[in-house]
């Protein structure tokens, strides 16, 4: 096969037609799905500066970070998640506006990762937020969305699974466990790490890392597996704090099972997210075989807004990347983007009837059809034969004949049936 | 006002969903308009090898764009056009698919241009290209579908005009004037600039940069000017090739005419296209009031797959700019994006009614009807407020009393008329 002598870069996707129009698929389901809950869409630039990201994650991102300086001297990254460029919009704006504000993104986001088996480098992401609102009824809303957006793709409680944890809840839980304070963000980052790890090196890093002594790590092991809020609630009876929050992660649950979305949610204290702004309840959609890394991840961030440096702002939401879903549609056979479809296609019998074509395709698209004709002189045979590979579903032939007593004759090419048809019709 | 203490890139822009409505209006009636002429959708990755573009523009193209160096050594840039990637995708399959190709794609395109009054960094914009055709009937059908994209958003022909010439054409004309055929390419550098220039300007310019004597450089200035096909066919009817040139232009415009858009187009032969690539017909398309740059340009070039290591397949397209074009649409009140539509806002009269809102709203949005609720617990009047501030069609109000009837009550915003319905009307 013939190759350009440029290629691809590596980690990237390029997207002929039948490739993009799975992604596109995706995107309509994402944008119904948004409207629906009232979600208007933003965009912004794939350009940020470096900082920006820097500020938020700590300078090691950097090398994860497609980053260079530009020709006037700035330290700039491609975008390698949406939230940042929402805080630093909404730091301009947000005064001024009707709380809470609900609004969701379709960015290509960017990182430079090391070429993996299926990783790439740059993916499109469904980013959906609620600003300005700190109830729970916030944080139901978002997974709720996040799962009808799936739903929307046909995807059903047998192949996707939400888990909901709670970091407030857990950083209480450390903390009475016998978790010093400096340390929890250590144990969540090892917890987050737990499914893909031995048990005994799970071990061995809360030890070592996390300062804990075996007993201590031993009982945050197990609580991890810890799935019943009641037993939480007996356990802990003495915590006023994590009975708090055990309430507020009942009504959570119990509001996404009052909108029929209870088989699709598991509480899981596992789920701790790996970024460090998460402030309370969080969640990852997984699919259910467990074949596949998390589809979607999400939660409250009540401090990004201030962090970028604008007021302290309440937010909730998540991000769903089309990678993974798009594997996980085509694994369960539920990846089907329509094909492009050929209302008519105008057989050119002779050339002197190309005028005619021209002012029939004009009209026809005007009135919104999809209409072909052979861009150059050809056969009659030749000419049917292109619109059967196209698809066309009509067939419509300007032969000389015909068309001195004004008609045309309109082919259906599911049926092969023919008839006779004034031309005016065709012309108006 | 509090403000991020990041500030945005120079020369980008934030899309707030008021202005994001903008965007997405043009980009359907782009893509609706595409459809009908049977173009399928593409794209391609937003970053590129340096070396793409410097092969097709030369070393020059590196200064106008955002280019650097990745963590793998790889000299890398943001695409300032999709041309090129288009010829680097096509390169590896074209071989396989049937030809024509006709192909669109809505990339985002970034160059490091000196800031000036709206010159952006980044803009979207339409490329549509048919691959495969070298008839005059694929330049026919892409100028016909950048117009009726255009007429689609709602202008007219006392809007906008298409300038079409050859550079074929004017190639053959200088020759026959006089010029040398080496500096042909320098004459269609003076000529494209003609226009924004004064004609002593123009005069020195042709005379030293082309090497032209006086005589010379004032019949090519004069020639320019000249609008007629007829006139030309009389004063080059000596050349066959001119008269072979004028032969396809003239197909070319009756060919439109024949599709209702004559008054969309005229010949002028100061339309040489600025970059080096294009072979045949060429286009740009502007406001009639001369206010604004080109909306759009393209034409015939049969040679850039070539160039960039793939087989010769002659081409024809466009690319279109959402910039300019917005700019266009509001200065002729035209620009009317469809503002989001809430159909239903749920009112909690009682907490206690909190679980069947949710269900309501889920139901409701399953039926895809957009439907909200506050989040929190508020008076009634609040709610109420919130629901006109959105602009809700109707409003639900779940009242103990109703409810207990089995009853709820629905207000149509509009007519502020109030009836009593079923409850289970609105729970299937």
């Amino acid at each position: 096969m013939a190759k350009s002598k440029f290629e691809r870069l590596p980690g990237f996707r390029d997207f002929a037609p039948e490739e993009l129009a799975g992604v596109l698929h995706i995107f309509d389901s994402w944008r119904t799905v948004s409207t629906r809950y009232g979600f208007s869409e933003y965009g912004g630039p794939p350009l940020e500066l470096l900082e920006l990201y820097v500020e938020k994650s700590g300078e090691e991102i950097v090398q994860q970070l497609y980053n260079f300086q530009d020709k006037g001297q700035r330290k700039i990254a491609l975008r390698p998640e949406m939230t940042p460029s929402l805080a630093r919009i909404l730091a301009g704006r947000h005064r001024a506006m009707a709380k809470p504000i609900r609004w969701f993104s379709l960015p290509q986001l960017f990182r430079y990762e090391r070429q993996q088996r299926g990783r790439l480098r740059e993916h499109f992401q469904w980013n959906v937020d609620i600003v300005g609102e700190q109830g729970v009824g916030a944080d139901v809303e978002v997974l709720a969305v996040a799962l009808d957006g799936l739903r929307e793709l046909g995807l059903r409680e047998n192949h996707i699974v939400a888990r909901v944890s709670d970091r407030k809840l857990m950083t209480e839980i450390l903390l009475v466990l016998g978790v010093k304070p400096g340390n929890v963000s250590t144990v969540f980052t090892i917890i987050d790490k737990m499914e893909r790890t031995k048990v005994n090196r799970s071990m061995d890093r809360l030890c070592a890392e996390a300062e804990l002594d075996t007993e201590v790590a031993e009982k945050v092991l197990e609580i991890c597996y810890e799935d019943q809020i009641e037993v939480l609630r007996q356990k802990f009876e003495g915590s006023i704090s994590i009975t708090e929050r055990l309430d507020v992660l009942q009504i959570y649950i119990e509001s996404l099972e009052a909108k029929g979305l209870g088989a699709y949610v598991q509480f899981d204290l596992k789920i701790v997210r790996g970024l460090a702004y998460y402030t309370g309840i969080v969640f990852e959609i997984f699919d259910r075989a467990g074949d596949l890394r998390a589809i979607c991840g999400g939660g409250r961030y009540d401090r990004l807004l201030e962090l970028v440096g604008g007021d302290p702002l309440p937010a909730v939401g998540f991000g769903m990347g089309d990678v993974v879903l798009g594997e996980l549609l085509r694994i369960r056979k539920l990846f089907k983007p329509e094909s492009a479809k050929v209302d008519l296609f105008l057989v050119i019998v002779g050339e002197e009837q190309r005028t005619l074509a021209l002012s029939i395709a004009h009209n026809q698209r005007e009135n919104g059809l999809t209409v072909l004709y052979g861009l150059h002189p050809e056969t009659v045979g030749k000419q049917l034969e292109v619109a059967s590979k196209v698809g066309a579903c009509q067939v419509l032939m300007l032969a000389p004949d015909e068309l001195e007593r004004g008609l045309v004759v309109l082919k259906d090419m599911k049926t092969g049936e023919q008839r006779e048809m004034r031309l005016e019709e065709f012309i108006t």
